[in-house]
């Protein structure tokens, strides 16, 4: 069964709306950041690797989003232009903002932090007046990082994206996607987060960030069924909870669930998985694939991120990501990420 | 019929959030400010004259905003006070912010300008963690400001309050209440306006409002029964569109619609209507009169206080708006409103 | 002994530099602002008094500032242009910044506080692209309000009109005229301060306001004598130090000091005299008066200050003083004020 | 001949006043910065990079600035410790704000750029309340860095530590140090390059710098030895006037002067020689050298400075620099640099 239909006619597969930055991870790893003196240079940040990460599926990704006006910025253009990316709406800072930094601290393969440079940031000062109802048109999805949503004008500049989502009929996908820097408290996530949830078509968090979204509208946490059927009740189609390491369950709206787990490797990194997990699930899903396949390939691809040193550079494409779960099965059983 | 039910067991009537500030009305008008010299300071700003309008009628009105942390602030307090209202849950600015001013240009009964002072002004620094979820559920309503969302953290505040009110089955009023001073665009509007529209229970203002409220939802403007029918089907029991000396409509979410005109009176100002015809309109609600008549007396009160130099202090008690309909149809005929 | 030289070939006598702003001050009085309900506006702010006050005792002033795009700046130069005052150089605000208001309580003839609204300020946006040589060099003085130096980019601008009064061989004036409220610590005054203070021929503030500027040069409080003596090193001619009530000494930088104390009067309010003060005795200076004349001439202006309801609007003509100083010899004997 | 007397009695040689910062420079260089991965990360900033080539040459520095409250401040402050600087009064950003960036654009060992990250940035958050009177007399000089007074409060900070420096009788160092980015006008550089210009002991910049320090006091530039009479006039003992690889000039207030070269060295890049010039002159300064071999042993570690990979790393010991300039002069001549 089809739980969420794509307009086969638009040219676009996708467009995230959100944050292109870069990440310096250190190759001196497994010590303090103040101690790595050496750093490779990677396009990071959610949308822009998910946006990375379908087109080495071979999906169409455009992008909604600005970047510096300076040699980073040119950077990240000329990157997603060399994937096949639709740069025609990524927009530059005008006031001198920079692009974001993340600056990975390794400290062991189940301990890293980050340090991060998210103040007068070029892509939290996306304007609501770049966002184009053509554009958003001419996709079959768009999807939404809660991160565009911590501060304005790139608050306004989503929330219009949104409705113009509506507006057109283009599915609308909300990637929680928490990172405390830019928030000013629970209640300002809560009010926002909700907002966006109840205008999704499918909804991809951690059981924290689904808690996160609904802190005013229950007194204590409830279980992942009785939170999927919270959202579906509000009109999300698919409702995607993740547990890490445990694994993560798709909710459909036809009361059926659908668990799947990570495949085994040996972790470099404690991040980066979600991206895999997102552009493969997604692109599964666009392929009309079944639920149960579509989840399979979203673990495969989580789990060749964390174990590579990069999430944008590290994408695979369909043939690495078909043949890992080949591999795996192989060496593990068929049922090794169903079980 | 009842088109929306309130919750007798509650103490409170009625709790405007939003912002309470000072109105200087100059008493030699009829010539440019620049050029009026004395002035009568009143309480004023739209939440705070329907706290007074519904006190002066009888409710029992609380209050969510914060005002500032000098004599004005005081002022207003001692004001509230002095009617029954209850300020419990009114703020003081915790870093020098002022009440907002509004200087009033009357160039003659029908041309007026205002001078507002609103940067760095307490109503807007309203914070999320003031909005507590048992005051709004010890009243039965909750009416948000319009205005009290042009800015954070009022904004925010304004949204928390709003899923509170849906998780404590409290009436949601939306009085659009449009000034343009602090918002930043038209897109800034339409996104936070629709939000709040969406979760509404009744929706005030006029069709200019409206307009600004789906924006992102239509190409061109509809005429009053369509945007009337797409605020009921998102959940709206009565929306009510006014037209100024043209009159108003209140739409109900049973198809059905009412019209009402303005009373004959001398305008001195051509504002302060629009309170006026709120609090008496939601005050003959409560009391469960017919639509038709709830009109009538909100129409009588907004003729009423255009013909007084202020908004708050001229508030009228039940007697008084009585009288005046009375007096009206006495002299104009019973149908002088309703015609 | 002539002090300071005035070329007298320029055609401009003096040019404050600062704010305008509208002062409130009510008519039912003695009693709490808060209760207070009726205002009388008046032309407001120290430089602002000072050159209204200059230009009634037939002296050309002229101004460096900003005023609001508003009514309230229309009245303030159409209230300036009335009095014959320049207003070639009184820029309009361009972000919307708002005339600063001061709203006076009143509770005794001795106990007056204010409330100021002072954020987003247009005084304080002067830019100092706005300050021009040809402007500055054609004035006989300049007078710099310290609250001008409160705040970027107002400060820079004062600086910068500073700098070019030294290399135009304009006579600098700097009138400390503290105001607590934009500043953020003593060290920032302090430093300000003492950067106007060093580079002027005229320096005149209370012991309070001297003590402020010399925060970081002496460790405890040093006599008036002392005091005056650091700033003629620095290179001040003439150093004049109030005490309120006990009246005030002009520092002399031959050694020699002259004192003068206030006239008897019925005070309405606490403030107001320095200005009047201020405007009396530059006058009396620039037209070579002997240095006690001056003096008697400043302290008259004062005096018949603090017994009125507003400061710009009462500042008194040539020939009120003098009657004023006549009517006072007549009644309290000729050393009334020489004592 | 002394030009300059430190007080032999006091504990520590130089506190510089300013920003550390980090530097990251590519190692795969010769090409645009968007192409560059790889990055070795430094301590800089000028103030930085001359607290550690004093230490490096034997004296002992102290700093006063603010660092961030993470991994990067920790990388900081130990760097620090390790070359012996006193780090008693470097303290903690408190809201957040980020240690500076400078990403190094080394296009060829003539043209290179930067891209910095100086916004939300620690360094000019020191606070004036940090500036500490009994640390200043602790040391012989304090050396106050032009960049420290781009912004509010560093500005503040940096001229009350001036006004502490006259006060405590410790020499006065004015490195100009002008970086474009933070400044908001070319008269805003002026009054505050010219404030503490007019204060200083030692000055030392470019040309371009001087202009900028003295743009509000002359028409048109002049000639250095002008420039330098001008500044003595204030009270500057010494004043280096810079010409990149043209050399440069010191002016002494008994109207001598004294020209050096650069060594000829393989340019890796064209920055960081400045500070290894001013923390070599200085050094050489405080041990009594005369002032030619003062600004020998200056050139040369300037010399060596622009040969590395970075500025605070490649600072030299004594021994080194004496070593290259004796083998210079070995290849080249006696006169190699004071042709």
């Amino acid at each position: 069964m089809k739980y969420v239909e794509f307009d086969a006619s638009r040219p676009l597969d996708i467009i995230p709306l959100g944050r292109a930055c870069i990440d310096f991870n250190p190759t001196d790893i497994n010590q303090p950041l103040s101690k790595s003196s050496n750093f490779i240079k990677y396009v990071g940040g959610s949308p822009a690797n998910i946006a990375v990460g379908m087109a080495r599926l071979g999906k169409k990704s455009g992008f909604i989003g600005r970047v510096s006006d300076d040699q980073f910025g040119d950077y990240v253009i000329d990157y997603f232009k060399n994937d096949g990316i639709d740069t025609s709406h990524i927009f530059r800072a005008k006031n001198g903002e920079k692009l974001g930094l993340t600056f990975t601290e390794i400290l062991s393969p189940t301990e890293s932090s980050i340090l991060m440079y998210r103040d007068a940031i070029a892509d939290l000062t996306l304007d609501p007046s770049e966002v184009d109802e053509d554009y958003i048109k001419s996709a079959k999805a768009l999807l939404i990082s809660g991160t565009s949503l911590c501060q304005s004008p790139s608050r306004e500049a989503a929330l219009k994206a949104m409705e113009l989502a509506k507006k057109t009929n283009t599915v609308l996908i909300f990637d929680i996607d928490y990172r405390p820097y830019n928030w000013k408290s629970k209640d300002e996530i809560a009010v926002y987060y909700s907002t966006v949830g109840k205008n999704s078509d499918i909804i991809m968090g951690s059981k924290e960030e689904f808690n996160l979204m609904e802190a005013l509208m229950v007194d204590k946490e409830e279980d992942d069924a009785a939170t999927a059927a919270r959202w579906h009740k509000f009109g999300a189609k698919i409702v995607i909870i993740k547990h890490g390491k445990q694994g993560s369950t798709a909710y459909t709206n036809d009361g059926l669930s659908y668990s799947i787990k990570p495949f085994p490797v040996d972790c470099l990194k404690s991040f980066g998985g979600g991206d895999g997990y997102g552009s493969a699930f997604l692109t599964a899903l666009m392929e009309g694939w079944e639920m149960m396949d579509a989840l399979e390939f979203g673990s495969a691809s989580a789990s060749m991120l964390v174990s590579a040193h990069s999430c944008s550079a590290a994408m695979p494409k369909m043939e690495e990501v078909k043949e890992f779960i080949r591999q795996s099965k192989e060496k593990y059983g068929e049922m090794v990420a169903r079980g």
